[in-house]
């Protein structure tokens, strides 16, 4: 996997694809799927929503890290089938055949078979809305990967693929962070 | 406009669309585009991040209330037009375009043009992290809109369009929430 600069990460959030969030719980890993993230800011910072009816909670809450990964079309059924079992009772990596890699920044794992993977720290938890926040450290893209569209939960059992790409950077220049 | 089950109202949301947020201060509409917003709760709770920067926040804070209104794909750059000023000059509505109607449970009002309109009381703000928190309170769509497309930002000045749907209703029942 490639380095990708940190100021661009936010940019795999934003759009709202469903995504991949990795643990580890003294030496256990488990992953979960999460449709309820979004950007807080640019540097990164990032929330999303769990709580303790989640099994990867826990492991949230201990080791103050995770990592967020980023699936594409083409795994929807591994997507799925993460989000619909628990790692209390399921390896969920052996289960449905998702590679892990070592990250740099924390002990979670990176998920090869991703197109992006994000390494965070916990650096809140606001417990009143089960909202965490995280802030991301370094971030990694798998340039071997043709497919590059993500999905889009709809929250009802469908899921919507990303469709095409229309560009207004000329209109937005004023509004654009450094560096993106 | 129709309305719209609340059971339902998240799943605007939770695919991650740019969205058009209303307030109303006093006896002035103002409107803004964000993308950073979550879903928090089905019953519906919302979470969007903004600040002491952007001129809806006082509005928001003061009136303790909005409407999210999702545009789709033919309106973008009216979206990218009320994204890039401020409504402390300008009257976006009149500017941009865009048609107001009444709400039933909020005073900000509606906007005609979108694909729905979720009005919304602020239940909560994370003043730490800029983060609101909603609660869904009514939801209307516009049955008449042949173009259902949203809006995915990139935030570098793209954005991506919805493409295709994939169905894992039958895989994802036993996750799914009441009236979905």
């Amino acid at each position: 996997m490639k380095p990708l600069r940190i100021e661009r990460a936010f940019t795999l959030i934003e759009p709202g694809p469903v995504v991949l969030v990795t643990t580890r719980d003294g030496d256990r890993d488990n992953v979960m799927t999460i449709s309820w993230t979004m950007v807080v800011d640019f540097t990164p910072v990032f929330a999303l929503t769990t709580g303790p009816w989640n099994y990867s909670y826990a492991a949230l809450r201990k080791s103050r890290e995770c990592v967020i990964a980023i699936p594409t079309v083409d795994l929807i059924d591994r997507v799925v089938d993460v989000g619909t079992c628990s790692g209390r009772e399921t390896d969920k990596f052996a289960k449905f055949g998702l590679t892990r890699r070592k990250g740099r920044r924390v002990r979670a794992p990176l998920i090869e078979e991703c197109l992006a993977n994000i390494e965070c720290r916990v650096i809140d938890i606001v417990a009143r809305h089960s909202i965490v926040v995280l802030k991301g450290l370094a971030a990694w893209s798998n340039p071997s990967r043709k497919e590059k569209r993500t999905l889009h939960a709809v929250g009802d059992g469908r899921f919507v693929v990303d469709g095409r790409r229309l560009d207004r950077r000329r209109m937005m220049r004023s509004k654009l962070p450094e560096g993106v």
